[in-house]
């Protein structure tokens, strides 16, 4: 057996998010699909982080394990997207040590968010981009936006459900830039909890239009209680761009206390 | 009775295109629909360009009269989106002239068709761009594409069933750039035969795959034959991006044979 590395890229509207879960369609059941009819029996696939309905990725990290012995790693790309719907295209393939862990040896996930800051939008971006008509300045963004960086912990940003044990993260880059019409949020992290991003992009948002003061917005961070903060931002504007790795031997990337909340 | 100018942007994905046909989903009909809900009574609306299937616009031009006559023009966007469609927005509406008419009046018709010149692209734009893997050489594309410009007979360009008398049209720029992973090809004309631009793109395509000779490129033109000429490109990255009328009083701006056949 040996073990492959897959980049994925995925529109998220039509897909109940990441994980399978029966009767819906994820991502995970359909790539799993794809490789199982190239193999012919069944081939579970992980994942680096679990999207919600509706988020975009264009650079998931994935792994799953081949008995087809004579098909080059690279080959893979090909072969999978012979059999993918074209809402999802592989990337990339590549051999993998038989110990990599796509979730669990992860030591940075990338996310961007894009705010289309127009008041009428064009209808080819509705489904990647979250439409805000007030005119938002990058200054006040960034100055919530800087807080964040750094070890916190993100209980009142987390969805109420999230069941990790700790919600300490660390935050290694947060920040907004403003791209023409768009204000995208670049936020990087070793792991995030369940929908941490989109409520820190309403949040910061409703501050912004709000004009809430630092003083403020520290208090929303350190209450530890979701209902202290703002509205969760629409699946929609978040992309999953990036999942790091780091060198090889470096066993356990993850150095957040808890590596099983990856969700956003 | 006033009449209103409208700028309308539309993705084409789930549009049977611009013009109303029974039975089918048109952009036309489901803006005549949205106008109908506003005035209590029907409302014929005239654009500009009328798009195929697949085709997208940014800058559709269209007109209606309205005896809407407390509703300041401006107005009607919002009126109007209230009523559309996600995959159509009004981007514009203002006060034109009893006689401005969006259609006979355009002097010119600006598109652009993108290339996305990748082995494997995302799957978000799948919707938007012509995907080929070859790489493509700029300076090979624009060597075909000059030789468009300026008045020919563009037989060999059109659909065999365009019923345009004269097939003689004006090119004013065209041109391709590359922009990052894309190929733009930008073209702008008074008017154009039916399917005109896409067929010009897969033709240029076709011989910058080939290396065909500028020589035998103008062949193709000199032939006044489609059998002459390559593939139609695919709608899906075809934009409507402008549509320019002239001065106030100018009466009919568009100088070519016929005016009647302004279909892509």
């Amino acid at each position: 057996m040996r073990r492959i590395k897959l980049l994925l890229a995925y529109e998220g509207t039509r897909f109940a998010g990441w994980q399978t879960q029966k009767a819906d369609r994820t991502v995970q059941a359909t790539v799993e699909a794809a490789l199982a009819k190239i193999h012919g029996h069944p081939v579970p696939v992980v994942g680096a982080g679990r999207t919600d309905a509706g988020v975009h990725a264009t650079g998931q990290a994935a792994h799953f394990d081949t008995d087809r012995d004579s098909l080059p790693a690279g080959r893979f790309v090909d072969a999978l997207n012979g059999n993918l719907p074209h809402d999802v295209r592989a990337i990339k393939s590549e051999e993998a040590d038989p110990d990599f862990h796509a979730r669990f040896q992860a030591v940075l996930r990338v996310y961007r968010y894009y705010i289309y800051n127009v008041p009428i939008g064009l209808p080819h971006l509705r489904h990647y981009t979250w439409r805000l008509r007030p005119r938002l300045e990058i200054e006040a963004l960034n100055r919530y936006a800087a807080l964040l960086c750094g070890r916190h912990d993100f209980t009142s940003f987390t969805a109420s459900g999230d069941p990790a044990e700790s919600k300490v993260r660390t935050i290694q880059t947060s920040a907004f830039s403003r791209q023409g019409d768009f204000i995208v949020y670049h936020i990087a992290a070793p792991s995030f909890l369940w929908r941490m991003v989109r409520t820190i992009v309403g949040t910061i948002v409703d501050c912004a239009l709000a004009g809430t003061s630092e003083a403020d917005f520290r208090r929303i961070l350190d209450a530890r209680d979701r209902l202290a903060a703002g509205r969760t931002a629409p699946a929609r504007g978040l992309f999953l761009e990036e999942v790091r790795y780091g060198e090889a031997g470096e066993k356990k990337g993850n150095n957040d206390e808890d590596d099983e909340d990856d969700r956003k």
